[in-house]
Order: structure tokens, then sequence, then C-alpha cells
């Protein structure tokens, strides 16, 4: 009966009914903010639609570890607060500098470059108010460890650090090494982060943090090297961002580095690493697993 | 023999005292943030000085309260780089444009304004890591309230939400309401939770948090007061920063609103009533006594 189960796993449904539940939630979050043009600014972004990845795999880990989805959407909705913060602060003319994201004008270009900023700004402090005041149900010691997570995967040591070394790495000859730092540090982090807070929100013990942290370590920079791929093989219209924008900024690539073919076969190697980590927990670990295919298989 | 002792304070001891313990801690604070260019561009705003109000304004409420300045040095390291961080962005172009800050460029004159954004993002992450993880001797549910504190002093309902409120009055007429409801938020905000945070740590009873709320909340409004009246009548070299900026820029300040004279008896009259409110704790109140006086007959 359980091996039925398992094979009856309708991973479109679930991803929908997951992302759905995020939709609301995020939604809610920001009912009462002041005033009216920051919080439009705020909304425009965290509501643009998107994958919802780190919410979705946030909530997926907390399942595995035993948790409920209620404990962990504060912090799943934090978490795209977060990475949405990125995308605002990363999109301004002073850093990469695009106008489309999601197949809509960038926050600055509808808002002006000043509340974009600001927007970023209060997504950022708004994320960490959600897990600190809005998570009764979750111990204080717990909140304290995912605040933890999430201010070094977003900060100098995670998702900043990764953005400046981009930048600064733009026109250059980057070797692998670099690529890899710049990828873990400005993706890798918070996606990484998104495992292991829902982990700990579940209860996770050390046995599965480790399991965790490896394979969000290996879908991080699966989904990195798809997105370069992406960048090169899929039109405009289908990613609803400006394509073919690394080359153009002759930025290094894994494509450039290795090859198409090759990296798409270091992103499947990835992937199986990180799913074979998860094994030992068989059944509840089936969200997690088809999250890690989907990284792979997706064409936007 | 307390008498004689209440007598003897010497503010100007204490203040320099407090200072040099801010200045290390904050030098502690940044030793192994990578890449260097991050690292740099933080430090250089974390690390330039200023009155250093709010952090010592934190370790004398958590005194009050019975705390250690051990116990509140981490939260009023984060509240520093918190403040740091709304003036690197505070500073950019598409902000207030600013040139000048504690008589040295400002960020993004020195490192360009990705960095500078970047830089802020950084120390506003680092600032809640400060808290959740460097904080060993405070118990997890009165972090987690402090950094509840910090997250909604900065963010939408705190300074950011002050700030878009000032960018969007400028060139308007704008009336003493909205003019307490910019300072409230923008310098009002932080400063109470400051006082606020230090008193949690210290242990505060709602009597006390309520006291130093009032007195936060007086000493904030009369703080910004002070800015507007020492715009008018400063140089820009005593200042460190752009003098006339406000009229400038054409912005609704108290003096334009009240008047020189009128303005510096309403921050007279507030900072009266802020220390009222603390009359009850007598010499342990003392230092936040000392600083409210010291906050309104400053001349930078």
């Amino acid at each position: 009966m359980v091996a039925a189960v398992r094979t009856e796993f309708d991973f479109a449904a679930y991803l929908s009914a997951a992302r759905q539940s995020v939709e609301l939630a995020l939604d809610e979050s920001l009912g009462i903010e002041q005033p009216n043009s920051l919080s439009e600014a705020m909304r425009y972004s965290l509501l643009a639609g998107g994958k919802r990845l780190r919410p979705i795999l946030c909530l997926a880990a907390c399942q595995l570890a035993g948790g409920t989805i209620t404990a962990a959407m504060p912090t799943a909705v934090a978490i795209e607060m977060i990475h949405t913060m990125s995308l605002i602060h990363d999109d301004l003319p002073a850093m990469d500098n695009d106008d489309l994201r999601r197949g809509r004008p960038t926050n600055h270009k509808v808002y002006g470059e000043a509340t974009a900023i600001l927007a970023g700004d209060a997504l950022l402090t708004r994320a960490f108010e959600l897990v600190a005041l809005r998570s009764p149900e979750v111990p204080a010691e717990c909140l304290l460890k995912v605040i933890g997570e999430l201010s070094l995967a977003s900060g100098a040591q995670g998702l900043v650090g990764g953005q400046i070394v981009d930048l600064e790495s733009e026109g250059k000859e980057v070797d692998l090494n670099t690529l890899e730092y710049i990828h873990l540090h400005k993706t890798g982090a918070l996606l990484s982060a998104s495992v292991i807070a829902g982990g700990l929100i579940g209860g996770a013990n050390d046995e599965l943090l480790k399991a965790l942290s490896t394979y969000a370590r290996g879908i991080g920079l699966a989904f990195q090297i798809i997105d370069d791929i992406l960048d090169v093989t899929a039109s405009s219209d289908i990613l609803g961002k400006t394509a073919g924008k690394d080359l153009i900024a002759d930025k290094t690539t894994y494509p450039k580095l290795l090859g198409l073919e090759a990296s798409r076969e270091r992103a499947d190697q990835l992937v199986t690493q990180a799913k074979q980590g998860l094994a030992p927990w068989e059944d509840r670990a089936t969200p997690l697993l088809a999250l890690a295919d989907y990284i792979t298989g997706r064409d936007r």
C-alpha cells in the first residue's frame, strides 16, 4: 500500500497546492504597510508570481522533519521577502540595470529608484519581524537559529557577498572556483537556508539537518547552472526577464566555461547526489526529491 | 553618601567610556566579512565615528533595568549597524544625494552605488545575526522581542516609512502632524527601539518599559528638532555634513513651521517630559537623564 501511495504522488498537484498556500500567505503578510506608495511597491514585487521555490522547499523540509505547514509558513514567507528584496536591489541601475522581471517592468521602473531601494529594505526587515513575532507555535530557541540562518544567508557571507563578487567579475576571465563561489553565495545560500530553516522548524535531528544541507547545496548549484543554460537557450518571452543578458554583460557562465552539454550533465549529477542523501527518509522525502527533479527539468 | 555619588556623576567621562567600549565592539563586529571590497565599505561607514547615541542609549537602558553592558553590547552594535545602513541608503543619489557624511565623502562616493547599496543590505542582515547568534547571555524569548522591536523600527512602520514620507514631502507644504510623522518614524523609531531593547535585555518590568518608551519618544522628537535647528544655525564644518541642505531641498522643518525660538522651546519641553517619566528610578536613571540633556545641548 505504501508503494502504491508513492507511485501515486502527483507532483503537479502538490506544487500547485503549495504555491497557492504560499501566495495566500504572501498576500496576507503585507496588510498594514504604510505609507501607501511603499506598500504598493512592496506588494508589486512580492506578489509578482514566480516559482516560489524557496518557500515551498522550506515547507517541504519542515514536513519531512515532522512539522506542520502552519508552523513553517511565516518563515517561508520571510524567505520569499528576502529573495524579493535581493531581486529588487539587483535590478537597480547601479547593479544589473534590468528593465524586466517576471514579465513586468522592474520595481524601480514603476516606482522610481528611491522607493525601490526602500521597498527592498522594508521587505528585508519585515522578514525578520515575521520570524521573530509571527511564529507563535515554534520554540524561541529554534526561531533564533532560523533568524541566524536567514541573516547569514542574506548578508556578506551569503547573497550580498555573491552579488559583489558577481559584479566585480563582469568583463573579467573567471575560473570555475570563482563561478561556484558566486553561485553558492548568490543563489545557493538562501536556497540552503530555506531547506535548513524548514528542517529546524520541523524539529530535524543533526543527521537529517546534515542530509538537508547536502541536498540544498546540490540543488542550489544545479539551479544556477540551469539558470545559466536557460539564459543561452530560452527566449525573453519564456523567461519573463531579459534573455542573453549574461552574454551581453560578458558574464562568465557554466555554458561558457564547460559547454552546454557538460553543464547539463553537471546539473544532473548534482541533483542525483542531492537526492541520494535523502534516501534514508524514503517516502517522506518524496516532495523534496520531486522538487530536485523539477529544478533541473524546468524551462524558465 | 548616595547624594554625594550623585552630584559627582561625571557625564563627560561616562560618555567617553561608553563611546570607547562601543567603538571597540563595532570594530570587532566586522572581522570576517568577505569579499574585501564589501568588508571595506561596511567598515568605512560603520567606523566613521559619530555620536553613537543609539548604542549608548541601549546600554544605559539595560543598566537602568539591572542588566550588564556585556549582555546588551551585541544589540547595541546591531542598532548602530541598522542606523549606518539607513545613512548609507539615504545618502544615495536616488535619495538625498549627499556627498558628505561625518566630514568624509559618503559611502557611494568612495565605493560606488552598487557596493554602497549592498554594504547597507549586509549591515542590516548582520545586525539581526548579531542579536540572534551572538547574545548567549540573554534568554531566547527576550532576544526574539528585541529582534521584533528592531525590525519594526527599521522597516515600513519605522525608519523606511519615515524616509518615504520625507522624500514625498520635498517641495510640498507640510503641516506639523506630517512633520512629526516623518520624525517619529525616521529618527524616533530606532531611538525608541534602542532604549526599549536595552530595557528588555536588562529585564525591565512593564512599568519601566512604559517609562522608557515615553522617555524615548520625547528624546527622539527633541533630537530631530535640534537637528533641524542645527541645519539652519551651524556650518557644514561643525556638522560634518552639508548644512542648510533642508533649505536647499525646500524641506519643511521645525524652524520653518514654528520659528527658531519656539522650536528650541519645544525641544526643551519634550526633554523635560522625557526625564520626568524616569524620576521614580532616581540615581539609576542618571545616565539616561544626562543623555537627554546632552541631546538638546549638542551643537552638531
